[in-house]
């Protein structure tokens, strides 16, 4: 990511439409004429649908063009195009509300990443369904923390108030930081397309409850975790990121849980900084992700 | 694998048998008084089972003790401890028959291993179920081809065909080197342990049929190859090697193919090497693989 | 890489000049103009020395353009922005030399995926300095073997003679497949941009001699091998591609050359494959590899 | 790590003598007269240096035989074979020293990994050359800090005090989580076998300073990280552990240094827990790590 002056406007800007030839050249010549200067820029045809998708990563080099005026031009040529897209100033930092059960080991590698820097992201909160004394030894630096115990009986009353938390807060993501209770479809189709979760296997293999020991049953030579977006179906969603780790015959369920920690914690948070560097664009039940 | 002296003798022995203390101290009594020196020892307790593993590789070093007398001596220890063991001298070379269908890289590539010494074995003949002309390009050096042309009516005829090439070539290994074709109960029964299957997908993900499509489909990050042996389960014999490479969401199927087939020839590769160099033993639906 | 109808024709061009805004706007519209619809674009601006890089695979979906008359647009825009550009059909494939001495593995890697129609080159000669009964056990397929051994005394006439043949081949590339000879100066740099080596070991580390010796002399956890573009500077040319495998302490140097070839070869393929796909642009001592 | 029963007392040996006929079988012997049941052993013969290594873990499963039993038995042992042995209860947990400087990566992994129970270690000391301020976001847990500023000038003094708090702390261990002062040739040669340093790239490539900019400069596609002991060689301590991730041309030197985190603190972490579990055993200028 790169500014060619550091008096430069960077914005990113995704989008999704039929493909159809010159959507990049007038795109592309509507922004150098709106004073943009394109620093990084990626697109894929999926052929199978007919549909484009893209991202521009762009300088405003000349002239005073305001957000408000991009807007105005990129709606233009999204009417032109029937493009969705979103638009983001290069420094704009998504607020995220983090969901976490008893482990905690990716909560505070998120927490980490973002102390020093490293994660652009403005953590508004933390929902758990376990009482804060769960959490004694990490240091929350004063993210509000709430206690959302779950019982079969209170899990509507107690989504709803997770619905509360992310309207109030302005949420933009949540990140469901090894967070155990199974989403219903009414709140996993309203977080749709904001809410990513890390699933402790190499999905498709093993989904459901306990996955490394269904591993370790199966004699698996490799394990893994995913980071996908949260949908109706129960780890179906479209997947973000998966990594792996080599294990032999010899590692026991828990040495699996202590090397997919690793695992875990490293996919989620690639996953989360191609969400909010708006890498990612959802396309059906699959996840384009323009790395660099 | 080493040898203190150019005249020593080696062998590889590997055994299994219920667990309890003592075995690796009679054994390796046993083995010292016999003139061996061990030069690479592994073993693996599986608690869950109660049943103990072990390979040996040792030269004889002192007195002119013979393969009979090697076997007579390590048969007390197996009547002692319940043993099943495999004793091999370390320059045999296992014959094994490859089954072959329309793509060759993994025929292709086990032949050149073979042919430059990297994989000690002994190819004793190639059965495909296409005709000879699909593979005009490859040199077979002389190991017998047999066309066994199947059909839904003819499967039977097909694969008592093979048994009977099996069993009259004296083959050790029979390696499924991309076999398209499901082999029926009695076969995969009778060739239990001593067959192995590539299958083109990271497993338990994806079993079945195409299973590239599969991964395209569900837009998966990272595609594999699982080499494993064949039991009645289709897909679900005891794994021996797996490995997966890193896909991105503008891969092709056709992509996936291309680089897929670099994953299972090097899976299949390892796989058979394991096997040939007795690194290998079945422990119910998993595989111990003594690397060292 | 895809085609929105069969009858489209279909380029690359890949182009370098010094950065400045407007560049993308003005060729993707003249290129519009042209009657092209751009399938895969990817850019890369290097800051530390303000130069513009980018790839752009086009479709001609209106009109009858011919490749004339694009060389005679892009030649326009080439002026207008100072570029360096290359411009060749999607179905074009590179005439390729193949320098090979004792060790096989990569050769015969090469010749395979050429065979089966994985990689887009059209070979035009095998060189070795080993006389070709040493590869008796391979197929050339009609490729023209040229047996140029070399001595000290010899070096000046025998590479010579590689020019020679380079250039009445017509070859585009010249890969080095474990060409055990050092070039010399002249024609490292005569063949500069245009000669890819594959070099056995993860450079920067083990230069020189027998690297897999030097690997399990200092004790290293991992082995890998290296391609990168030939110059002047023997292990010091642009990179174009790397992969490494795990090792342990108890493999010998035997083991570590078993292991490296078959990193060699895919990483070798790898490299070529970028090649002739038109996916790397040298730039300075390193090398821009645009990967989908 | 299994144990038959909760009342066994398991150990962990590690040794190291010239090779010759019978050292297993005598060893295997001696501990089963003591009561032992072998659960994991691993060997390794370099016949190179004709040495012989071994590590086994053991539980007293019959009798009464106290620590102090076991080394008079082994001591026996040691004298017959002329051995170099370790012998600790598998409980044991050593204690360890963390010298770090600004970046704090790695000892907030540490500690993470100790707090949660992963890493068997007595953390008994944290020494920084930059005062207790730069770490005021981490929580110590209450294990001491000490602000041990360093000049050029302060040197000797500075780290006469290291020694000083290693020695009254008792340390067994020191770890040197991105401390970025060179130690001298008297700390290095003191500390020998006992002090662990991660340098931030895969060693032999890019010793000395800022490595991920050399490796930025030199266009590689993979960085990497090296934990190994600490010798008076700068950067050619015997390697423990190292691993790699993949970078491409449009990482910059700031990438290079976030990727990096990430590989520097698993592979400490790797190297650590190899250590405290007594998987090393120092050979020369290489490190023999048995990993089950």
């Amino acid at each position: 990511m790169t500014t060619l002056s550091p008096t430069a406007k960077g914005y990113i800007l995704t989008l999704s439409c039929p493909n159809r030839p010159g959507i990049v050249a007038a795109l592309s010549q509507t922004l150098f004429e709106a004073g943009a200067n394109i620093t990084e820029a990626q697109q894929y045809d999926d052929t199978s649908s007919g549909s484009f998708f893209m991202r521009i990563m762009f300088d405003i080099v000349t002239g005073t063009t305001s957000e408000a005026d991009l807007r105005a031009v990129v709606d233009t040529m999204a009417a032109k195009f029937t493009m969705d897209y979103r638009l983001n100033s290069q420094s704009y930092k998504p607020k995220v509300m983090i969901l976490v059960s008893k482990f905690d080991h990716c909560l505070v590698d998120l927490l980490y990443r973002w102390r020093i820097g490293e994660l652009p992201i403005e953590p508004v909160g933390i929902i758990a369904n376990h009482p804060q004394d769960t959490y004694k030894d990490i240091d929350f630096y004063g993210i509000p923390f709430h206690h959302l115990p779950i019982t079969k009986d209170t899990k509507p009353q107690q989504e709803a108030r997770i619905i509360e938390l992310v309207d109030s807060s302005g949420a933009d993501l949540v990140v469901l930081a090894r967070y155990m209770q199974i989403l219903s479809n009414d709140l996993a189709a309203s977080l749709s397309g904001r809410c990513i979760n890390i699933h402790h296997s190499f999905l498709p293999g093993f989904k459901g409850a306990r996955p490394y020991h269904q591993a370790y049953d199966r004699g698996v030579k490799l394990i893994g975790a995913t980071a996908h977006y949260v949908t109706r179906d129960l780890d179906e969603g479209p997947i973000i990121e998966q990594d792996v780790e080599r294990i032999s015959h010899a590692d026991s369920p828990d040495d699996l849980i202590r090397k997919g920690r690793d695992i875990e914690r490293r996919v989620l948070a690639r996953a989360v900084r191609y969400h909010v560097e708006m890498r990612t664009i959802m396309n059906g039940n699959k996840t384009i992700v323009f790395v660099s």
